[in-house]
């Protein structure tokens, strides 16, 4: 099953409050899905993040097909039971990583045909095989199989890759429902690079297709950041009011509040995780850097307002002798510090909408946030 | 505080059953110390170590004196707070280390001058130093700096390595004697090489200074396992039936249960935990090697018998997909079943020894073992 619900809009700006309900349980909107690449978040257990408060995460589709493959995969009856995560997955297309890791990758009218990063072996994803690859691993939200446009790229460009990836979408909706029946939600991907004109028309074409719910890509692919707050304020407008709306790999925390507020619903980010694992550290005041000489001897945690469990029961002396030393811990109570703090911010969006009072949240976040210091 | 205490002998071997107490708390022996050596058994939380059922850990001297350091530990009030451990904590006194890590040991009468294997500073580690490092860690049992003998070394070498062992031993005492309260133990360690008279006189020599408990060092350096074992039967019955008797760096599952059988009552070694992070784990048949093409699509778990959280949540698939993708979760889970399997092993001899059935506990071991396979 797949369902959308508003509860709640922003009388002030276009956020708003929803509930997204899956075959795996109901996800509270607007959220952050924590990436899970290969079918772990990386060093942390389900427990984990159920105790950070993931509601929903990410796997790759390339990677996952590569390895563990979909024979393995298939032996469990998809992704949830191999990884023993109960909860919803969304699923990306595959196609983003292709574009970026794949060897010898060649598009055509078809699909993509790569060699595997792995081990070079040959392969080709059609948006037919990227639903059959997704219904494999039982995701719970597919995503149309898409042509994301590189920046900087010529208009016409970015208009032959909004182009295919709607004829793509319409290939990757009929196979989908010549499945039946659906217990997931397909998305289509709206495209058009940094052109506002070829964003509404994506829209408008995925729109008219009747998709459960959108994603906007393409975005956070090296843009100044005005320019993709903009792109993304165009894409979501032009989406139906009524379906959840994605905003695919973004990104900072300010991203996070600034695209909430232009009525996006879902977000996922390496950032959180990859940062963590660099010794990045998110705080309501800024990030530090764990590293750095200062906290050597500090007995204070990541941050004294936090409740997550690494802030509960470690210094930052202790988290810098880990991360100095490269300890595994370290990975892990990064990890799980950044994560809390990611969906604690979500949850704390969705709690100011529904209480009419976002608009104030989003200026008081801002007021707190100081320049980045080591 | 520092006790211990002889619950229940064998009858028809030498293994003991007691308790060892300590300001930190009780532990039951025979015990298996998992080690610690930056201040984190890599990859798990103290809650992990307690889930496992560790009652007590090693901290590695040589590597906390150079990182974080002492004045990083002290500002802790010692090693128990730094890492959000609360349950007893023992060192080994560095010794070993420079032998086998530093650069350019220098070993005098005076003790071990080095220089770091980190950065190359300089420094000496004397008798009395091992002491005060060792009591800073705030350990509850304390090792005294000893020369350990290589394997193989001639007979005058392994003579004048215990004979400096125990003058050193004396120092240590006098040192920690000084020191009032004793809120922790001293062990004494037994050293000889491979030569029994030897091991006797260094038994005799250390039993006369009446340490709160004994260790026996140089042992699993290189040599056979009956001349291991064979030296282990000597030293420990040469050292005070009334005193713990710690085997020191051993070893394997089957070392375990033929030392314990010899009287042992304390171990720690790092291989349930290194070769968790190698692949390798153990069961009650042998060992696997998770990595084995053989486990790729094997919905059972390591060991259908085990009860750890990795049995009970994940197959040999999931197993060896993050092993063979380098997730950091396969450290943890293979660690958390690795030491789950070392200290049940334990916890079933203490229970045997307690019921009088340790003979036919040994037997039944041995019986269920094959030999290792891939």
């Amino acid at each position: 099953m797949f369902a959308f619900k508003l509860n709640k809009t922003c009388p002030h700006t276009r956020a708003r409050a929803g509930e997204l309900t899956t075959a795996h349980g109901t996800i509270p909107t607007p959220i952050f899905m924590p990436v899970g690449t290969l079918g772990t978040v990386k060093s942390l257990t389900p427990e984990d993040l159920e105790d950070v408060g993931a509601r929903i995460i990410l796997g790759n589709t390339y990677h996952l097909y590569l390895r563990p493959g979909m024979e393995v995969i298939g032996q469990f009856g998809g992704l949830h039971r191999f990884m023993n995560w109960s909860r919803p997955i969304l699923t990306d297309s595959g196609g983003f990583q292709i574009f970026s890791l794949a060897r010898l990758a060649k598009l055509t009218e078809e699909g993509y045909a790569f060699q595997s990063h792995i081990d070079g072996s040959r392969h080709l994803l059609t948006p037919e095989k990227a639903v059959e690859i997704q219904t494999a691993i039982n995701s719970d939200i597919l995503m149309c199989l898409d042509q994301c446009t590189a920046y900087p790229a010529e208009r016409q460009d970015a208009r032959a890759a909004l182009e295919l990836t709607a004829r793509w979408a319409q290939r990757c909706k009929d196979h989908w429902q010549a499945a039946t029946p659906q217990q997931n939600g397909l998305f289509g991907i709206v495209q058009g690079g940094m052109y506002a004109d070829l964003r509404v028309r994506s829209a408008a074409q995925l729109a008219a297709m009747d998709f459960p719910g959108y994603s906007v890509g393409g975005l956070s692919v090296g843009e100044p950041k005005e320019l993709m707050l903009e792109m993304g304020a165009v894409s979501l407008n032009a989406l139906p009011v009524e379906k959840p709306r994605y905003v695919m790999g973004v990104g900072t925390p300010e991203d996070l509040v600034n695209l909430t507020a232009l009525g996006a619903d879902m977000f996922d980010c390496v950032m959180p995780t990859r940062n963590a694992r660099n010794g990045q550290l998110f705080t309501a005041g800024g990030t530090l850097n764990i590293a750095n000489a200062r906290h050597r001897e500090d007995p204070s945690p990541i941050d004294p307002a936090c409740t997550c469990y690494t802030c509960r029961n470690y210094s930052r002396a202790y988290l810098r002798h880990l991360y100095k030393t490269r300890e595994l811990l370290s990975y892990r109570l990064n990890t799980l510090h950044n994560l809390h703090y990611y969906l604690s911010l979500m949850a704390d969006m969705r709690a100011a909408i529904m209480t009419g009072g976002f608009d104030v949240f989003q200026r008081d976040f801002f007021a707190r946030r100081t320049p980045v210091s080591p």
